[in-house]
């Protein structure tokens, strides 16, 4: 996978001409199947998840439909049952093949799916080099971060279809580093004033979603948040201690999953001969202990910070803190594709809150004051889904480089778990 | 939670001495099934409702539990195997009967319950007179709150039941006034400064539920609230208008739910020849056009806010919208038990704050900041269930008089309709 | 279904005038529910059982539709809305309250249950005081058998209602005889040539339900039958022998029930303290281990029958050892109302072949060659049922004496297994 | 594909030397998916179909487990994990890989598959050449037969797969015949004495099924067999009087069924602008009103015969019919893969008894006397089965040439309708 960087702060389109930068982003999806068969690329192994194809085709659609069609008025499909069968849940536009059944599609295939981004691609390019309005503009660019999330929904639908397996096989070929041996600080607290302070998204930053905003005031009491995020050898000493077995570190309906699903560790975890193995991008690997958890839902989070006497961060509290921090961290275009340890001695600041792992907060997905969705269709796009959701902030070790940004908003239910999802613990000053 | 006492002006302990009010209370509930039959008591008519007979026995074990039981260490309960019957949902005081089982129970009967309660009202009255603690003064208050509280649901439980039974029958007797025939006032808008409010229960209050504090500042915009709720006669227009059937209007969850159970108006309205009824606790009964609208879950309450180009109020907008008014209202005790029109002109205030009808809020049900349960089996009351559920605000026409106050949290899950619940418009300023 | 009359030895009406039976049966029902609460009587505990009330409505329900309601053109129900109620699955004649929302009808009450019988029962009484014609005393004669059947239901359903309690109440207070202590001879084989035989009833029998017709030849080969039905004590050795755990014993269908269902026992069964007791209309008892094993399922009885190296007997080998057996054994009139051991020295006879347990047998419950069903709705009585089910032949200890006879045909799902259902063991000679 | 002819009536194994015979069939099976790509040979689209890769392994694994891994102790298999991966239902075996996740194997690939295919083969030719027992030649020819009848399901499931995809992707490629006008001559009642006949495969029959035999003596009184099956146009008249909405043709759990799944058609129809299309293996096509109606339930047929006051055969009235028939018919062989109409003039006989469609019988699917299962694993393939699922007679369109005889059984869910399923009408005479 080829990094489309350098990339600015807050923007993929800040520092590159936008035509160089389409060509990237997708180019980058299409590498990310470089390695898959046919039906790797078909199958969908639960209905949250969805085929790698499926995500190749979905993300041209979105250009197709809400570029080409907008700007031609007599445009041409690439395929007429296309525009069906891609369409994700924008109601606005009409009818759609059932999320469920996705992974019935084995026709069209990749190669034919392919050849579609291929014709697509070649319309675009041409729009992209001809005049165009600030509103196409804006489109095309919330078309390429639309790719970039589902290039990280590729990747871990691909881990989840691929922990289906019992030869659990491995997208990524390259062999992991080892695990160094020598134990990582512990984390410690970083303190906060609270106040009043701004949060969400500016309307004249470079790029945002239309959740990210609009700016506001919000008020924090003063808190602390720890470091690092929680670490698999933190999960152990929970799981160690009868965390799953223990009502009263839960929520009444996370124990109530916890019960019915026969929850008793972080998805993708197995234990052989009484150690911990975990399936991962790389195959089934033991667990480095002193990287982030992942795979944990905000039951799961939740449950952890009550047994630790702490409780998990709002999102307003994690924002403020990220203020000022710059955007490095553990990215897909690293091409590690897992969390890992940090074994930098600390110096009283905040690690690792971007990439390695969505840091699950406290705050239920929520318009801001003032939030009005963009119009037509595409404000589809996050406000209907503001209800029954948390927050999560911070990207992860699977989210392209220059996607992620302080005021960005991840969104999903307490129950999932197969993003690379993980926390930080936060606490009362 | 915080000592109730001495009790304050809102509490319904204010003017009685406490023995005296526990009498009252739990004379209250035992009117409440005065004309039902021991099969009307005991049938349960879906998961999330419970049987009156056993709404009776769970306020009783409440007492036995957690005064009786607490107080008196060789105390010998009326009967071994309601320890576990009657238990709600406190895992820390051991397993109980599974809540879908409920209605299974036709043994012991509603005689052998009201046997029950007698003689532990009996023992809690000799404790009464004695010499008692701050402690378990607190745990008697919070009792007789909670049976207020299984008042209500008891009433709407019954109200489903009778639902379910194609004869319709009455659970209560009297006739009801005739509505009126002259149009009440429209509604107006009513605005506020927003600003840094306080909100939540301070610790010197006269008596609240643990989540209703810490007492704590919050950040408000500038707001208006509707003077009414919204009346049937404008859920009519939503109706005729699609409102069901267009997917613009409905958050995504809603959408979901409207189409799975194929719902089409509020629970318990009929449409007759075309004209619509309802299920009331007087039986099937034509609807009052003028009357807040009730029986709509929160994805009904936003749906039609939405549709008007609204929102619903936050839980802190109705909190500081209400302070100071008075705590009057249609309450369980006038024995209307339906919401009924306001006829009186207009003069710039909010109406109908209290009783009537619940009313959604935007808010989910979150812990405040710097919130702490109660220690021990107490603290599962409300803590447990802050996740998926959303706040609703001022009472019912089925709630007691004198058990609700401005701060106080009702919280079900966002389809759930079962109970009076309605809603206000709110919009920015 | 051929006219039932003249009524010879096998009916209960032989011996009785018409009139005289009609009277007693109904009685009977109504003492079955005499210590039965209202609660009792209302409650549905599953989907296959019925409440007590709605088995004494709809048997009434029967007379008034498809007598009274046929002979009296302008006959005014006694309540308009029973007529939907309580029709249980007659498509022919309309629309009906749906199975498993039985248990929700509080009201009618049963004292108005009772009433309806009552004024049923008067219109009944002239009806068979005046002439009438034949098909009408077929109907009549039909519904006394149908109330039996329901009678033997109303006690299988209270069972499986106070089962589900977890303070087992009992149906029955008499005391039940404590187990004789002496060992019961162990069953012998009792074998029969086959051939030819003549099966089903006769179109001059006093009277069958149409599907023990046509009387007709089928061949069979030589073959023994067990002299008793299977006791618990051989059921124990079957558990003991992991005979629940071992896939070779089931049927691929059976196998999947008893994982999906975790089913370890017998319906009923308790282990406590090591040692089993079950569940009865006389409360929890110890388990007599010389009586015949009962509440098991089809697929339960055909793993028995492989474990031994045996097999379950067709209805027709059955049916031909039966001929010329006393209609005696232990039914419900003796009010003992459960399975009993015999403790007799063998004799080389079948024992046990009336009453005690419906025997399961390895036939699917099909037409006979030539069965036409009844005309009108009355041909739903049986004829619609003939798939997927199993006979079972015999009667129970809860079957009215004088309802059972050898040609008489009961059915019921391989999963099913609240009614008295045990098996006796067949062999190829 | 290429025909495994010239093969004698009753068994393949007749007149070829077995190694050619297994050659044949092996190469079938790779010819069947020729034309498939990775991904439609790995998608599962419901519970009861498998991937055409799953079946391409099963059989070869089939000659693994059974054959070479019985003949060599030191036996190393082609890959572990495929011993799990590709055991379809042999308890005996051990554990394997769960039914419904069959789809979610991406690995291996098909190649991949198709050197397992490859290994097997050169071992089991070794073995061919080689002296073996008379247990194992039986094992080999079973293991062709249970082939040829994954090549039938292989087609059945492919087609299930692509009628999901809104493309209505054809399997064959190759056009076919336009349907003749000329009608065909309507069917005509052939009649048979009945009395005691045999039935069933003799011990020295060339090749059967265990549940084919034992041969022995029936009764059957004097029926009628239609000379041809029912067609689709007869099918349209059923629809057109309201065959499905009408609950007096139905048995109850057909009925049950129906409004469940809310059928109204043979699976595969649909309407398109007032005319009946279908879903064929060549795509979507017009209906054949004269070709026999195929893709129907039991529930259906059944219901299809009780409308015409008709009924379905008994298994042994077909086979007792059936007996000199020549095994000619409209097979897999002739490519058309389609049920066809036949337009010769009638002559007093039966007409397409063999191939075509599967015929349901009124005879559910049990042992017959005498029956038992083959020892050890091998048991399993019919025995468990024989409960809950109705015979099958005469084979379709997909079933291989050579692979149907008289006494042949096959068997399905009465709901199950996604074989090439048809029926023939009988009466009484």
């Amino acid at each position: 996978m080829t990094s489309p960087l350098p990339l600015g702060p807050s923007s993929p389109a800040t520092h590159l001409p936008l035509l160089e930068h389409f060509r990237t982003v997708r180019r980058t999806s299409e590498t990310l199947v470089a390695d898959l068969s046919d039906a790797d690329a078909t199958v969908q192994s639960m209905e949250d998840a969805s085929p790698a194809k499926w995500h190749l085709a979905h993300t041209t659609w979105f250009f197709e439909e809400f570029v080409l069609g907008q700007r031609m008025p007599h445009y041409t499909p690439f395929s007429e049952p296309f525009r069906y069968l891609f369409n994700s849940y924008y109601e606005a536009v009409g009818a759609r093949h059932p999320r469920p059944r996705r992974g019935l599609l084995t026709r069209p295939t990749l190669d034919e799916v392919l050849a579609y981004r291929e014709t697509v691609d070649e319309a675009m390019e041409t729009v992209l080099e001809s005049p165009h309005t600030e509103a196409e503009l804006g489109i095309i660019v919330l078309g390429l971060h639309h790719e970039q999330q589902h290039q990280e929904l590729l990747l871990t639908d691909i881990l989840h279809l691929f922990a289906q397996n019992p030869l659990r096989p491995a997208y990524a070929l390259r062999p992991v580093p080892v695990a160094v041996t020598d134990t990582p600080h512990p984390p410690e607290w970083i303190t906060f004033d609270g106040g009043i302070v701004e949060v969400g998204s500016a309307i004249d930053a470079p790029f945002s979603f239309d959740c990210e905003g609009p700016r506001h005031a919000a008020l924090l009491q003063p808190y602390a948040l720890s470091s690092h995020p929680v670490s698999n050898r933190q999960w152990c000493e929970f799981i160690d201690d009868d965390g799953y077995q223990t009502a009263a570190n839960w929520l009444s309906d996370g124990w109530a999953w916890v019960n019915r699903e026969g929850i008793e560790a972080p998805l993708y975890w197995e234990s052989r001969d009484g150690t911990w193995w975990h399936m991962t991008l790389h195959g089934l690997q033991p667990l480095d202990l002193d990287a982030p958890v992942t795979h944990v839902s905000f039951y799961e989070a939740d449950a952890f910070a009550r047994w630790c006497g702490k409780r998990l961060p709002t999102e307003f509290e994690w924002e403020a803190a990220s203020a000022g921090l710059a955007l490095d961290g553990n990215f897909a275009d690293s091409g590690r594709l897992a969390p890992m340890a940090d074994r930098q001695p600390n110096v009283g600041v905040l690690r690792q809150m971007f990439g390695d792992v969505w840091e699950w907060t406290a705050s239920p997905f929520l318009p801001y004051p003032g939030f009005q969705p963009s119009p037509g269709a595409i404000g589809e796009y996050n406000g209907k889904f503001m209800c029954g959701q948390m927050v999560l902030r911070g990207g992860s070790c699977v989210t392209p480089a220059g996607h992620i940004r302080p005021t960005y908003r991840n969104f999903f239910y307490p129950h999932q778990r197969w993003q690379f999802t993980g926390l930080r613990l936060a606490d009362d000053r």
